[in-house]
């Protein structure tokens, strides 16, 4: 059996930058071993005060937008600066076993060489909801750890972008220049989400396309009414081969971030999004003991089959339900 | 005490179309006392087989879109082509002492004289979920009673319309011309919600303004994806003065039934509200149980208190809730 670990001597170890301890830590929280798991939550306590002080990016975009690319290229230029970078993806498809770590490894080749960065594959076969609640915990192993820039890349798609959102204190969208409609393929509403626009692959040829879509989804985002906190998020365009674009994208987050703890709307948004998991926390508690209840769901598909077909409405149900409880 | 009739002196009446007892069964419907509740299940047990017939139209728009106004000229037309209809409203900020109900009438003048339509305000201080669960039982009523048209009215602001728009079949949106910021004031989101898009007070001047406004709108909708269904969904512009584009836009609701009904989205659709009342309904039911415990709140508000200052993580916390229960 693999020695075990104190509490103290993991948030210790972590708070010196050690690595192993590190990545051992967040294997602990992704685990479903309920001794893993207590030994997780002593970890997550005892580093919790140094915790919490990273700028937190969330990037999400269609697919073929160059994301790995763009990490790479914004990754390296975060390590010129001094920054420490830890780059978490959420993704509820991946497999372990289909090399998920190989993968990602291999995607980002450049800054996975890099001493300043730290890049942590999703958990697999796992659901968002778990991937999220993971990945929060990863986040502040990693503050604490010293990461002072926080990377949430979303590798799914669907409801993935809504999760990372809620996750994150800049939620930055990268779009590809292209003909005809170019919402196609992403969630409805997701644009609303974004604090900041970038058009990828602004090089070469390619230029003149991404300035019309930059001037398109300007006059898109100028529809939405104000996102209430006295920012509008701008579009940019970026180039992750040129470089070109990189550093204003950086200082746009950077500028964000200072307005935002300005106005309180960053402490704001921090806090409502520590309640918001847990009030998902409890009530996905809640759900379980409710439904893990033996026959519930043979009970549940039996009433909603009936309720389909129409021939019972939905009090009827939920009485049949509670009283057989 | 009023003399009560059974469940089935209820349900013969409405189906005979008796407009005093298809109020006094909404009003048990609206009703919080638990006998009321439960004659009021007794009676929508009955009705059932004969609810679910009428064509369910959500109407929403912008303060000042002209929305009473558009209802009756709206709903003049239907009654003239023969339909019976009738009007339910979601406002939960509605106070019946403060004559909501005289409010409505006086609203909807001509149709409230008029023998073929029924309106009937919102119940007043309730939940926003619980106007929600009475509406769709109010409908299925008037559904029972004849009525073949079914308006789903938001005065609301905020959240009614993602309700209304589970209620019903085509939700439509009423949008005004003006300059400069279109979406001002409306919720985002909402015009991924519409199954169409009507610019009203397209009479007199103000025609160009509106010509314009459907031209932006329909613009903003290319940039959506595709809704899945095989619906497009079209802007259209009305008078409510002129009457102009009235009957294009009942044509325009009748042909998506027919195409809904005939590729199955029809039945999908109302087969999920139903489910999706089910779960609410039992989320509900399950969450009054827990958080109606005694001490309950203000445990819970102390531990709000500890997560939002960073202290306390929220894993942490549900296990204290959860041991304590």
């Amino acid at each position: 059996m693999r020695h075990r670990l104190t509490p103290e001597q993991y948030a210790d170890g972590i708070r010196q930058g050690d690595r192993l301890l590190l990545s051992r830590a967040i294997t602990l929280v992704e685990s479903r071993r309920a001794d893993d798991q207590a030994l997780a939550q002593a970890v997550l306590g005892r580093i919790l005060p140094d915790a919490g002080k990273a700028i937190r990016v969330g990037i999400t975009g269609v697919p073929g937008v160059g994301k790995s690319t763009f990490i790479e290229s914004f990754g390296t230029h975060l390590t010129q600066l001094g920054h420490k970078l830890a780059v978490l993806a959420i993704d509820p498809t991946s497999q372990r076993s289909g090399g998920s770590l190989l993968g990602d490894k291999t995607r980002m080749e450049t800054l996975s060489m890099n001493p300043s960065a730290y890049i942590r594959p999703s958990p697999a076969g796992d659901s968002l909801g778990g991937v999220a609640h993971h990945t929060r915990e990863t986040m502040l192993l990693c503050e604490a750890a010293g990461f002072d820039v926080i990377l949430v890349e979303t590798v799914g798609v669907g409801q993935s972008e809504t999760v990372v959102h809620g996750l994150v204190d800049f939620f930055l969208l990268l779009m590809l220049a292209g003909a005809g409609d170019e919402l196609q393929g992403m969630k409805r509403g997701i644009m609303e989400l974004a604090d900041g626009l970038a058009i990828t692959k602004a090089d070469g040829d390619n230029v003149p396309l991404a300035r019309r879509a930059q001037l398109d989804y300007a006059n898109a985002l100028h529809l939405f009414p104000p996102t209430g906190t006295g920012w509008s998020p701008p579009v940019l365009t970026c180039s992750a081969l040129s470089g070109e674009g990189i550093p204003l994208l950086w200082q746009t987050i950077v500028d964000h971030q200072r307005q935002m703890q300005q106005n309180g709307v960053f402490l704001q948004r921090r806090q409502e999004q520590q309640l918001t998991w847990f009030r998902a926390l409890l009530r996905h508690q809640l759900d379980s003991r409710f439904y893990n209840q033996s026959g519930m769901r043979e009970q549940l598909a039996a009433l909603e089959a009936q309720i389909r077909q129409g021939t019972l409405l939905p009090v009827a149900a939920v009485q049949v339900l509670l009283a057989s409880e």
